[in-house]
């Protein structure tokens, strides 16, 4: 795609030849592509033009191309196409996937596209794909392929590289060979590198690594994830709860598993329900609805009480009803700073530089940290509220120590509720990441409205 | 770490033994893990125990083992070890680091400190290193090794497998070789795969894919990350301005940027300034400060704004001083309504879903998102104000209506505002992620407020 084009133009031409039903040269242009590329090409035809026209520039691209295309395509719009081409297309674009691409297309396909096409695979293959399409989501078993492949220890790295040769062209990957004992236990594993730099006649026996690192089959993709990340893997074998090797999950399959994780854990943090893997664009408006209300409707709950608290102090707010003005001054501030706090703390839990046994170390920095913050905003505020718009009156000068002393325990508050309350989630079991932003500014509107008017009495004595 | 020991159980032990001097079982303990769990205890040892004791620990390792650990620790205890290590040991680790390690670490070395470790290193290599330490901050340059398989056209498998076989002990990956034309710009790639798949006398020149993804060796490392992630890739070669073939950026190296990066971007949502590659429990509480402070400071002066419109309405405040009660109610729920869709947006052009051309369809989809949710936000208010609080009495109706209403309009505001100034700062250049809960939230009670206030003057006529 470093064309002098840019995409939309590219999309623009494609588009127009579709519609002029050039398909020909619409192929030609398609295919100075590569299948990545292509598969952007096509997502937006079919986003901006239409299905039909997306499926005809699909069936036109040469039989093994069009396989590489689809496995580059979103979930959903693999569905559509699938459910726009022949059975005889499908059969041939199934069966040529990699086995781990099969199992997602299958998996989000109707009950009876899924038995014609079943119906055409062999026997051995059928149940592998059963028990794979019955792993529960989100777990290895469902990115893991069972396409692997398998030395013997007695071979030499002539024998293995012979065999690689033979069974290369079917398996994901080729770089990290693994030796099963009886019982198809995983005894080792041997990297192609080794094979490689190694003479013939040595035997796999001498390169076999057996402190390899493995994952079970029901261990969450983001357990699977953080190993690839911790040890510099390409493939990662899948044992089941007798240790036996079941599959491998390839790097490729891992990254989009990050991006996915990162999308849960930001939408939690923002109060949204996750939208699991679906697109913006592509959700419906009753989804996204769906996805939004509940959190909303809880948090607006929080306000009832905050409200409560304000409806008791009632006659202190009209003695002075100045003290309004500064209200969403201290809670927006004190949102704000507990934010920053639950932030960083829930992004140190997830990458593993924050542990629950160290709160209080975190505590006491959050204290120290909040303490300067207080001290700053409120000279600032003192400024402000007594030299700028008070005039220096003498009259100014409760309201000013009132804002400020409010501001300092407000930002010490928050920033303790914002670096505690994730480590509270996680010690009980709830994703920390739902303790940021909306959750945390409610919290800490509540005290910052408890603490304002509380001290307003004090010192105001209203 | 499948070990019937807990970690920190582990970590215990080694600081014991350590502490009772035990070095040769300290050693022997270390050595049941792999490399990369070496480190992980290691740094442990740093934190809890001491330096020194790490230190020791870290001269304890057979010397070959002391590299992969070493590769594994954060860039802060690398230099931690080096400032305490003897020179001959610094040189031996330092010299068989992989060339992008190096790197990374001389980087971060005292000037005096590279200097003598150059010192010892062979002239050629020397002003390699010179060139990469020259290289910005997070550009490809700075992530790529120069130590790559380069084949020639001519070859055939054959010959090109014995050369592999050579070379490949010190370059950091065999598994995607590289074909130069003249001039070093790079012709095409060859993929171990395809030449171990192959017959011994295939040419070479049949197997060269000539259609390959690269990257600038200035390219930010975030567009380097979304090349791996769109094409699956192992390695990616990296060329200079004139094409010229300059190093290869491999897998293992390009994970840590996708954290790095989604820890920078979930940092500037919530009002952090970028605390680079630091960890929570490492930076300094005036480094803290200085990275939260000023958002909270530039933040706190939209409030200003937000303090004079209240003031504006003191006279309707003051006859009818409940309607503050559900100020906080409105500005909350207003500012987690935006922080939603600011959100989803930001996520949407992070990860490719979303683009600035599709702004009318997003505005569309958010108006009618946020009049449903503003609906059924605003029917659980009305039955709570005018039947709950209110026992239905007449006087309670024009507060619900003016709740109610001002609940809507708020909520398909701050959805407006959430999903359109995300775009806005994309269309000028600016980070997206900058526009998201602290600053719509400060930005949507502005908003929230004036609406409000306005409607319960036209309402309720005070």
């Amino acid at each position: 795609m470093d064309d002098e084009k840019t995409f939309d133009e590219i999309i623009e031409e494609v588009i127009q030849l579709l519609d002029d039903k050039k398909y020909k040269q619409t192929r030609d242009v398609l295919l100075e592509y590569n299948p990545a590329d292509i598969a952007d090409i096509l997502t937006e035809v079919l986003d901006e033009a239409s299905l039909d026209e997306a499926i005809i520039a699909f069936r036109m691209l040469p039989k093994d191309i069009s396989v590489d295309v689809f496995s580059f395509l979103s979930i959903d719009d693999q569905v559509a196409i699938i459910n726009g081409i022949t059975d005889r297309e499908i059969n041939y674009i199934v069966s040529e996937l990699d086995f781990d691409d099969k199992i997602d297309v299958l998996d989000e396909l109707p009950a009876n596209v899924v038995d014609k096409i079943l119906e055409k695979t062999p026997k051995n293959e059928r149940s592998q794909i059963n028990t794979f399409l019955n792993y529960p989501d989100n777990c290895a078993g469902t990115l893991m392929t069972p396409e692997y492949i398998s030395l013997q220890i007695g071979w030499t790295v002539d024998d293995a590289l012979k065999h690689i040769k033979k069974a290369g062209m079917d398996t994901e990957t080729i770089y990290t060979c693994y030796v099963k004992e009886s019982g198809r236990k995983l005894f080792g594993i041997v990297s192609l590198r080794s094979l490689v730099v190694n003479d013939g006649d040595t035997p796999v026996s001498a390169l076999v690594v057996t402190d390899f690192v493995s994952v079970n089959v029901y261990d969450d993709q983001e357990e699977v994830y953080d190993k690839f990340r911790k040890y510099g893997l390409l493939a990662i074998p899948v044992v089941d709860k007798e240790d036996r090797l079941v599959g491998i999950i390839t790097m490729d399959d891992i990254l989009d598993v990050g991006e996915e994780e990162t999308t849960e854990d930001i939408e939690r943090m923002s109060g949204i329900i996750d939208s699991g893997t679906s697109e913006y664009l592509d959700t419906s408006v009753w989804k996204q609805v769906k996805n939004r209300l509940p959190w909303l409707l809880g948090l607006m709950c929080s306000y009832i009480i905050t409200g409560g608290i304000i409806a008791g102090f009632e006659n202190a707010l009209s003695a002075c009803i100045s003290l309004v003005t500064y209200m969403p001054m201290l809670m927006g501030t004190g949102g704000n700073s507990g934010s920053q706090s639950a932030t960083l703390i829930i992004r140190g839990l997830a990458v593993g530089d924050v542990a629950l046994k160290d709160w209080a170390r975190v505590l006491w920095k959050e204290i120290r940290v909040s303490f300067i913050i207080g001290i700053c905003l409120s000279a600032f505020n003192f400024v402000r509220i007594y030299c700028v718009e008070g005039h220096m009156s003498p009259e100014a000068m409760p309201i000013a120590i009132t804002v400020c002393v409010a501001m300092i325990l407000i930002v010490i508050g928050a920033k303790c509720i914002g670096s505690m309350l994730p480590l509270l989630a996680k010690r009980i079991g709830i994703d920390p990441a739902l303790m940021a932003s909306p959750m945390i500014s409610s919290l800490t509107d509540l005290v910052s409205v408890l603490t304002y008017f509380m001290l307003a009495v004090a010192i105001l004595k209203v």
